[in-house]
């Protein structure tokens, strides 16, 4: 039984994907996964990139100071920006940059990811919830002939796990989709960024892994790969739902 | 007929309350007005303030980046300030300071606003909903014993009156609660700050009136002070609604 | 009696205008009412306003270090922002920017509000001062033929006025023109900005009245508006004689 | 054969140290691996931490202008800040912060990467480096007396890896220590940290991988280990034939 | 003759000090010297100086934006700074800092310079005020029982000559008080500021040369010298009325 | 004898340049003059400068952090702006812009200087060295084809002099290139950059001299210049040799 009463390694947090939670954007969603909230919204600016010669996607990442307890500051500093390249890099996976060019020239896109409540996973979550809004925002584009065809070539998502030590018995143990509390007291820690398409998950895009107090080995990488694959398949068909219902 | 179908020049657009919004911060309301939507979280901070013997509450106010279209920078610069310094002021006029005092010593608080979706009245409902944040954290602060009684004098609320020149007449017009469209046409903008008792407004806190492209007379502004007197009444019975809604 | 031995509360503090202080720059006034005293000068920049097709003005404000005791910052943060966003407003108000345009196009002139010596009303006789610096400009504009006619529709000028509590009477007096130690004990702080012509005020152009610990009434808002246009009537008689002046 | 006349893909590029690089600071090495050179030095500073009871290690990475063509800025942004985030950590995990107290209190120490020559790889050479320069210190904080014991665990060391593309046959090949220009071609980049002893590589400490243009699989992964274990294993003993130099 | 209409190469420009200028401040002074006016005013600071056991004296230089046609910057940025750090150095070579200290501890001031109007020798111009001013604020500082003695050890003035190369006659002339035009021009630009006492100057205390477009040679250093010496004797008797004025 | 074992005044520190000490710059030396070592790179850069018609040279100096004991900061603030600025206007007097000119229009050269140890002298050392660096660089793009003559109208080389108070005679001598214990402690420090050909010395281009604890004479500024001169000379000479060790 797990710090949050969840009953397995393997058990994602309740989530749940709000499409069109605000309508000023291009295309917005609100994700939530246990006591984490991200408001994610996707905008069409007008600066031209000149690291494509196509579109371009890019992120910014935020937490509300409201979002934690003690309250935060607003500017994050380094660890935001160093999150914001995370999701930028994971969604750019997603997307033909060749193909984000519409009738008037290359597209720019900006993701924004603001957290609204964080309880642990919220660059995760970003990832998630960030290729909803990009989808959705995709989309409209395209009912707007704006974009001739979609240039988004395979789904992502993401999910945190890692390795937690018990008090007594000091074994080490791999799990899926740590809470805050979960998170604050791993030994390990890695974010996985997965590529897939309607049938799940099908490669890596990111595998980010620390060892905050010491080593981990092989075997343990390969363990929570494996738990990590199994949560983006579940998120996966979220986000399917989701968008499905975004069109409704 | 106004441009967003509102009936006459003193209707209020539609507008809710919703307590409770975030579980982190001491206290949370996502308030609505129209399609104006802001979070409000009020936060405990451990800064002493040294403008005050007693307690202090101070305000943060920032603009989401999708929360307009085009979208927005997430820096608001100089406007972000002006508007969380009028934020600040209003909801100390609330507040005896003397008595924002624990059995550990002088209370600081944040009142953070965050506008998720932005239509017109953004300041103004952020004081609106604030006060309901601020009031929701201290019931919470004396249900946790932090504080001995409630430091709050009066009910504090505020709504956005202004003047519009009808296109073919020439006739202006005073309107209230200006959605986006009607603000960004107004030859008068004015924010009304009000203090309050259960009976409605009792005193003004805050009159901030700007000629954006001429003058008004002492008459027009005695018109659009009695809109605001009649929209903020309704707005106080709202915060009362919400208040009670977020004891249950 | 008041604090600073004048005689009643409609009394304005000793006033004076020097045009041409200095002489780089395209109009220049010291402006003096009582302890205060603020260098104006007015100069043409060759940055485009993209807020407007024809011309534009702007203002900037700051204190110098020794202009108060103890010694001040050179940086005012947020504060002098929004003092210089109301100057520049309110002298904006003054211009038809449509006609701020000469023979190579529109204009965009800078008015330079610096406070040499601060005993309250720094804001309001910079916008008084600010006029007369801008007006010199514009006259000397049209002397060396870089504007054909003047663009200038109204006269603009500004006082403080607000309510101080006797402290044995508790008795609420609205006072004209506040100096510093009036100001920092007035329970309401009232900035008033006003259109005239050679006939004296002719509108409204701000009103920014703030409740510093409680609220006012709708009268006392009167009452002191009523104390506004009388002073505001005086201020812009010695406007009118400064520009003379400069003319000599 | 390789784009640098590299035999194989698991050759490291020709790699050395130079102890006592500079003397100024407590410990210092010049690192070289293929054009890549970065100067590391060790320095204890007074700040005490607040992230631990005993003493902290923390980095700062830049790169000289110089160090690549065309010139770069001296202000390396927040790639710069996630890079030094990533060799604190790492070389965190090479000490046990309880031990890092000498007879005065708890130490906290800087260690200062900057880049003089830049061909891909400076944030593995960095960490390779820093060890060294880390460890350095510390010994000579020992024979100063400023600590008795070494708080040094663990050896650690970093290389990259990544994955080219043939530009003929489509065929993906992984590679170990990857030079500028085949980083800059590279499908997959993935920065290895490990730990270890006397007999090599003992552990994973970092593991950051990333699709460039797409995804990649879990056996590619693997087999990118595999090399980057190989090649850390080398470092590993570069590094104690320096220190051993540097004890001379 | 030259640009300015002075009759000779060891002329200086009319010069005059107003003592009192403005009232805030501790000590203060308006220098002009031809077309530029400098505002010095001496402040007593509450923070602590950790370069000197005893008190401390530093200054800070701007320039309004007003103060230049073109209109400049507020922020003048790192030449700025350069010229607040030659005034502070000239000032504190004036004053024994062991002799800084008043009943209640070391004494830390703070001279600002700030310049209303510019015709060149700005630099020069704010030390030989600055130093009346900080006279003044040490002579009220002991009427006030702050400090028992002056620290003033020595008078400080400064000047800037410069070497104008003909057009014609393509001949080298050392000039004494540049103005702008000729500081424009000139080829080189000397800064010398020097000790003296009643009886004139007596040492060097800055000297700082600038080839701005080649060299020169030991010869014309000399021959700049010598005539900086003669102004500045003629400047330390301005300081010495201004002062005796300022105690009537 | 010198309290770093020099026999006498005019004894420079053991001095010595290693040419083409980095790859990827245009051109790179690493002076190395006593305990002080600069690493100096050229570069050219596409930013146009708008200060000349011509081409451009501008310098950039920086400490590295590990430079000093204790620690320095990686922001020198204004102290490195003004230090750059010596040295960016030292090299220009070394160039003809008109000339700095190739097939495509004006080239802008930016010569970094780093100290990566600090023992006294670093801005001299910075001028020497960058002199050298500028001239290998120059010297590549002629062979490149990129600049058809030399631009370079001089040689340029800089030391420091300064005078010393003995602690028991109390008599002051001038010393030659002070290092940090001298220049800790001397009461006069002078930085004097020279122009020269193959002969030596022929001209002054810079000369700052400041009196850090009181004044000095025009005979001591004369014996000073006089050491400075015969150290240039010898400096001069090391720039010969290390510029012909370049072409090798």
């Amino acid at each position: 039984m797990r710090i949050d009463q969840r009953e397995s390694a393997d058990t994602l947090r309740p989530h749940a994907l709000h499409p069109h939670f605000t309508r000023q954007a291009m295309g917005s969603v609100l994700v939530e996964t246990g006591g984490t909230r991200v408001l994610c919204t996707a905008s069409v600016t007008k600066t031209p990139s000149w690291l494509s010669d196509g579109g371009w996607v890019t992120a910014e990442y935020a937490m509300l100071p409201g979002a934690t307890s003690p309250r935060g500051r607003r500017d994050a500093g380094g660890r935001g920006k160093e999150i914001q390249r995370l999701i930028g890099r994971s969604l750019r996976a997603a997307v033909d940059m060749s193909a984000l060019v519409g009738p008037n020239g290359p597209l720019s896109m900006v993701i924004d990811c603001d957290v609204i409540e964080a309880d642990g996973g919220t660059r995760t979550a970003s990832i998630t919830g960030g290729f909803v809004a990009l989808s959705i925002a995709i989309e409209r584009l395209m009912r707007e002939g704006k974009l001739a065809a979609s240039p988004i070539v395979r789904q992502v998502a993401a999910v945190s796990v890692g390795i937690v030590v018990n008090g007594t018995s000091k074994e080490r143990a791999s799990l899926l989709d740590l809470c805050y509390l979960e998170d604050r007291d791993a030994v390990v820690d890695l974010n996985v960024v997965m590529s897939g398409d309607a049938e799940g998950p099908t490669g890596l895009i990111e595998v980010q892994g620390t060892g905050e107090h010491g080593d981990f080995s092989r075997g343990e990488l390969d363990a929570m790969l494996d738990l990590a694959e199994g949560g983006i398949g579940r998120l996966m068909a979220m986000q399917r739902r989701g968008l499905e219902e975004s069109r409704a």
